[in-house]
C-alpha cells in the first residue's frame, strides 16, 4: 500500500464504498464546490478524451458534422413541447439575473439541446433537398440531482448529443438504430462492456420521444447502468416547433428527427465492470497510460534500457516512465490503482540476465521477458488482457441473467442475486409504476435477439406481447 | 451570384456591414435565441475543431494535460479575489434557482475558471515535488455583453483556458511567455495573421494578474483585435486562496500561478484579415475544405476523373466533391464564399485536352492543368496561396503602422488612417483613461522587439519609460 493512498474497501464487502475508494484513490476526479458537480482531473479527463476521439471518428464516418449550440435556453422555447418540459422541469438550473440586473425571462442551462436544435432546423430546411442534417456536439449539460455520485449521477456531466433531421421517417428510424449500433460496438469492442441492447418501454422512454433505444451494461454487483441511448422522435418535435419542408411531391410535410447521447457515466460503467480490490482495470483502448515503465534504480544501465524500451514502444502504445523521486513501491502501487494494463519493471538484477519483469494488471502476473522479446510479448499480452477482462465481465453478466414468469419468482430471483431478469410484460406504464413501487426495480429494455412471444404479464397477469429485462439500476 | 445568397457589401464601403454579410452568407454561424449567443454551424465549428486540434498538440508537447472543471462557481468563492470579482461582476450570468426552488447561494456561470482551479490547486500541492501542474480546458464561458457581434463579442464563447501552478516564480513567468509564444507561432504560421506581441499596460491587464501578455492582430480596417493572452499572477491568487507548499528549504511558501486563453474570436480575426468582397479566404491549415472538386456535368468520364482526383488528394488534403443537385454556378459561388483555397473544375471540354481547370481563391486564378500534374501543381499552389494571404495581411499592417509623439500627432494619424500607433507613454491608468475618453482608443501592448527608451508621455507629458502601441480596437 503506497503512502497517501487509503485502503480500498473490498468490493464484495461494500460495493458502494469500494466504488468511492477506487474513484478517490485512482486520481480520476475531485468534488467541485457546488454540490453534485465534479472536477475531471487529468487522468479522468484523458479517459474521456480517448472515448471522444474513437467515437468522433465513427460519427464522422456516417457523415455526422460537429456543431455548437448555446448553453442557455429561454423558458418560452423549452415550454413548447409539453412532455419534454414535464420531464425536465424539476432539474433545470435557471439563470434569472446578470450582475444585479433581473432578466425579463428565465433562461435554463441546457439539460439537453433538442429544442434549440429543432428551432434551428426549422430555419435550415425548406426542401427535402436540405436533408438529412446530421449534427453532433460534445458539451456539458446540467440536470440537478438530489443524490449524486461521481460519473454515475452528477448535476453537470459531459456527453455527446447527436441531433438529426430527415425528410423520410424510415431514414430517421434507420439512423436511430445505426447510432445505437455504433454505441453498442464501441462499448463492446473498446470498453469491453458486454452490453445488451433494445427498446425502452413506454415508461422509460425519453421525454418527447416516440421510441427510445438503449444499451445497458451489467455492473459487477448485478445492477444495470444505462450506457447510451438513441431516440426516434417521429414528427413529435417537428409538430411542436412547426418544422416543415416541401417534399418530392411539392407538398408540405413535417420533418422527422432523432437524437442520441452517451456520457461520462460510461467511465462509471468501466469502473464498476472491470475494477477490482486493487483499483482500476482499464480497457487498453481508453487507458491514458497503456504501458508504464518503472525503474528500480537510476543507474546508467537501467535508465538507458528503459529509454530504449520507451522508444521501441511509443509508436504503438501510450507509454509512461515515472521519473519522479517517488519510491519504487509507491510507483508500483500507483500503476496498479490507476489500472495501467501493462507494467515493465527495469532493475539491475534482471538486466544481468538480459530480462525485464512484465506484469499484467488483470491477472497480476509477473513474467521475466528477454529484452529482445518485449515488444512481441506485449503485443500479444495486451490483446490477451483485453480479451480476459471482457470474458470476466461477460461471465458475470451470464451468471446474473435470469428469467421469471411471476412477480413472486421475480422477487425470489433478486433476493438471491441481482441481475437482468427476463419477464413477460404488458408494457403498461401503470403496471411498471406498480413494479417499481413494489421492488425498486424497473425495465431496462425489450431486448434485441430474444424470441418474443405472447404470454401473461409477470406483474398484472394481462396479455403480454413481449419479454423485457427488468433489473435494479443505477 | 448564387441563389439564396445575398450580395456582400464591399468592405471598403461599409466594413461592419461587409463583416455581417460574409458571416451570414458563408454559413459559419446563426444567431441563438438568447440575445448575444450564437450557433456554430458545421462549417464554423469545423474551423474551431481545426484550431483546437493544432493547438492541443502544441500544449501537450510542453506537458500540458487537459481537465474539466465545473460550469458553476459559488458567489462566495468568486468574491475572494477582489480585483477579479470587480472585473467581472456586471457580466456574470447567475443561477438563482433550480426548478421552482431558490438556491441558498448565487451561482455564477464561469466567465473564466481561475478561482475554481486555484482552489483545487490548494488541495493538490503539499510540496514543491507536486508541481508544476499544467492544466488546460476547452470550454464554453459566459460574459454578458451589451452589444454583440458574431465571434468578436458574444455572451457565450468557446476557448481554451490554461492554468498552471509552480513552486518557482521564474518558472511560472517563463511558462507565461512560452504559452504566448505558442499562440504567436500558431497565429502567424497557421492562421497567417501577422500579429504583434507584448505586455499589456496596467489599465489593460487581466483582473487579478501581475502581468498580462498579448498577441494583437490588425484587421483590414486598421482596428486591432486582441487574439490571445497569457497572464502571470505571481502569488496574487495563491495569497487570496491560501495556496501554500513546502519548499526545498522545508519552509511554507505561496505558490505561483499563470493562466492563458485563446477563443473563437480568432475566427473573427481570420475573417477580418483575409476575407474579401467575394467572401471568406481561409488559411489552408484551418479550412474545413482545402480543395473542392466541382463537376460540370455527371457524365461517366467526369465522375470517374473527379473520383480519381479525390482519391489521389485525400491522403494529404481535406477534399470535398459536392454531389448535390445544385447548379454548377451555385457550387462555384459557394466555394468562393466559403473561402475554399483551391477549386478544381472537371468538365468534358477540358478532359478532351487531358486537363482540368484549377482556381486559387486568393487571386481568383484559372489555370488549365494536365491531369498528371494536378497533385504537384496543388502542392505548390497551396503553399503560394498561404504565403500570399500572409503577405497581403502583413502589407496592410505595415501600411497601417505609425508613430506619434504628442496627442495631436496621434489624433492626426488616426484621422487619416486607423492602425497601430507607437507612442511614448507614462503607463498611468488615469492617463490611459484620459486618452480613451478623448479618442476612443487604448493601448494594445508594450511591444516586444522595439527599442524602448525614456521620453515624455504623448498624452500627459510626464516621464515615459517605454513606447506603447495604441489603436482603435474591437
Amino acid at each position: 500500500m503506497a503512502k497517501n493512498m487509503e485502503k480500498i474497501t473490498s468490493r464484495d464487502v461494500d460495493f458502494a464504498q469500494w466504488y468511492t475508494d477506487v474513484v478517490k484513490n485512482s486520481g480520476l476526479v475531485d468534488y467541485g464546490p457546488v454540490k453534485g458537480t465534479m472536477i475531471f482531473k487529468p487522468y479522468g479527463y484523458a479517459i474521456w478524451e480517448n472515448i471522444q476521439s474513437i467515437l468522433d471518428k465513427e460519427f464522422k464516418k456516417v457523415g455526422v458534422t460537429n456543431v455548437y449550440f448555446p448553453l442557455l435556453i429561454p423558458a418560452s422555447l423549452f415550454n413548447k413541447e409539453k412532455e419534454h418540459i414535464d420531464g425536465f422541469a424539476p432539474e433545470l438550473a435557471t439563470v434569472t439575473k446578470v450582475g444585479d440586473k433581473q432578466l425579463g425571462e428565465d433562461l435554463y442551462i441546457r439539460p439537453t439541446s433538442e429544442v434549440l436544435i429543432i428551432e434551428h432546423f426549422a430555419k435550415e430546411i425548406k426542401s427535402y433537398r436540405d436533408m438529412p442534417l446530421l449534427y453532433n456536439q460534445w458539451t456539458n449539460v446540467m440536470r440537478w440531482e438530489k443524490t449524486t455520485r461521481p460519473f454515475l449521477r452528477s448535476s453537470e456531466f459531459l456527453w455527446n448529443e447527436g441531433h438529426t433531421v430527415h425528410s423520410d421517417p424510415k431514414e430517421a428510424k434507420d439512423l436511430t438504430l445505426k447510432m445505437l449500433q455504433i454505441y453498442k460496438d464501441f462499448a463492446t469492442n473498446h470498453l469491453l462492456l458486454p452490453v445488451i441492447s433494445g427498446q425502452k418501454t413506454e415508461r422509460e422512454k425519453f421525454a418527447g420521444a416516440q421510441e427510445t433505444y438503449t444499451i445497458e451494461a451489467l455492473m459487477y454487483d448485478g445492477q444495470s447502468l444505462q450506457s447510451g441511448t438513441s431516440h426516434y422522435f417521429g414528427d413529435n418535435f417537428a409538430k411542436a416547433f412547426n418544422v416543415k419542408f416541401q417534399n418530392k411531391n411539392q407538398q408540405e410535410e413535417f420533418a422527422y428527427t432523432t437524437s442520441w447521447g452517451l456520457s461520462t457515466r460510461l467511465i462509471g460503467a468501466i469502473i464498476m465492470t472491470h475494477a477490482d480490490d486493487q483499483g482500476l482495470v482499464l480497457p487498453s483502448s481508453v487507458a491514458p497510460v497503456q504501458i508504464q515503465i518503472i525503474n528500480i534504480n537510476d543507474s546508467e544501465e537501467v535508465i538507458s534500457t528503459s529509454t530504449n524500451l520507451f522508444d521501441s514502444l511509443i509508436d504503438d502504445y501510450k507509454v509512461f516512465i515515472d521519473k519522479s523521486d517517488k519510491s519504487f513501491g509507491f510507483k508500483i502501487s500507483e500503476a496498479e490503482i490507476k489500472g495501467v494494463p501493462i507494467r515493465i519493471e527495469v532493475g539491475p538484477r534482471d538486466l544481468a540476465n538480459g530480462v525485464v519483469t512484465i506484469s499484467r494488471r488483470d491477472i497480476r502476473s509477473k513474467e521475466q521477458v528477454k529484452l529482445e522479446n518485449v515488444k512481441a510479448y506485449i503485443d500479444e499480452q495486451i490483446k490477451e488482457y483485453d480479451k480476459n477482462i471482457y470474458k470476466i465481465a461477460l461471465k458475470n453478466r451470464e451468471e446474473r441473467t435470469f428469467t421469471a414468469n411471476t412477480l413472486e419468482e421475480y422477487k425470489a430471483v433478486l433476493d438471491k442475486k441481482l441481475g437482468f431478469v427476463l419477464v413477460p410484460f404488458c408494457g403498461e406504464v401503470s403496471c411498471e409504476d406498480d413494479v417499481k413501487e413494489k421492488t425498486q426495480t424497473n425495465s431496462r429494455c425489450i431486448p434485441d435477439g430474444i424470441k418474443q412471444e405472447k404470454s401473461k404479464c409477470f406483474n398484472c397477469g394481462k396479455d403480454s406481447n413481449y419479454k423485457v429485462y427488468f433489473a435494479k439500476a443505477y
